[in-house]
């Protein structure tokens, strides 16, 4: 084996964890939420840009309210699911770059002008940061559902502002019973890996 | 503690692990890769749509041409990575979802038409699959130095073709003397997460 990390994590994060489709009952707690966001925090992004942020929908009303912009395969394991969570790109980040990048202090100035470029660097922070995310909520032993079929106009509109742009939703709990389909089959080494 | 995951995985993938701006000269073989390939291979896309694609650029020759592609502050760690890869997002990846989706066959023909949907999606599932591949690059002992500062339209240009587009390019290697800055702040659990 090439890998340092050890087997146990290597199937808790990548081999055995699954997208889950069920879930039990048992509540995700704020305190997991945190641990999750404490380790994945740390996950590298453009000039330390962390354009993700998370929205937890836990009221049995915002929940309704979401349900409805998920496509229709999606509704029922958004309602039943112990958590979902909205993850979105913050596209002001620039705002908080004198906080994240402070040895360079004219890195908020670097962003300052045409809108449309702070959202393309934005969708692929957050998008990176969304990844950490799913790796942390399997790091809690937990299983994630994140989804991208959903009206995410719908869903901006309803839960967010003109500012941030909706990424993904993430059901998160213990995988409940018929948890997951069988494992769709992954992209050969010599498919996706060229050597120049 | 609410995570799962070792403490040991935990400092390796996250809370220790930095992104390195030297190197030492040890090689990083195409065994290493093809580990990290097969453990990241694993991390969920929508609709398994797989899109990320690398190019390992080993040759010297090709050294040379993608570091002058590179923002000014990049090159010289560029040139002196023992490896380079190029990331990039397959806007073609419908072509596999036969071979990625067999469950449902008519996946495949949701993403004819347009180009610009299919862009968006690889772009999203692309830069979910580059953070694996951060993970996993740290997965072996190994420390990646992401780099968005480059000449996108060049580096296409040079190594890709009009059907991929280009993430960003990461230095891999162990890390190697004053391989990093200080770490800069996070954004607190309280600016990232709200709850409704």
């Amino acid at each position: 084996m090439s890998l340092v990390l050890d087997p146990t994590a290597q199937d808790l994060l990548f081999r055995e964890a699954r997208t889950a489709n069920t879930f039990t009952d048992e509540p995700v707690t704020d305190e997991q939420v945190q641990a999750i966001y404490d380790l994945v925090k740390y996950g590298p992004t453009s000039m330390n840009q962390s354009p993700l942020r998370v929205t937890l929908v836990r009221s049995p009303e915002a929940r309704e309210r979401l349900v409805q912009h998920m496509a229709e395969g999606n509704q029922q394991k958004t309602a039943a699911a112990p958590l979902v969570a909205i993850l979105s790109a913050d596209n002001e980040f620039h705002e908080e770059l004198p906080e994240l990048f402070p040895h360079f202090p004219q890195a908020k100035d670097l962003f300052f002008g045409e809108r449309s470029a702070r959202e393309g660097s934005a969708a692929l922070n957050a998008a990176l940061q969304a990844a950490y995310f799913i790796i942390g909520v399997r790091a809690a032993g937990l299983a994630a559902g994140p989804m991208t079929g959903l009206d995410f106009a719908g869903v901006q509109k309803e839960f967010l502002d003109d500012d941030h742009s909706p990424l993904m939703v993430v059901n998160i709990g213990k995988p409940g019973e018929d948890a997951w389909f069988p494992r769709s089959p992954r992209l050969g080494f010599d498919q996706v890996v060229t050597t120049v």
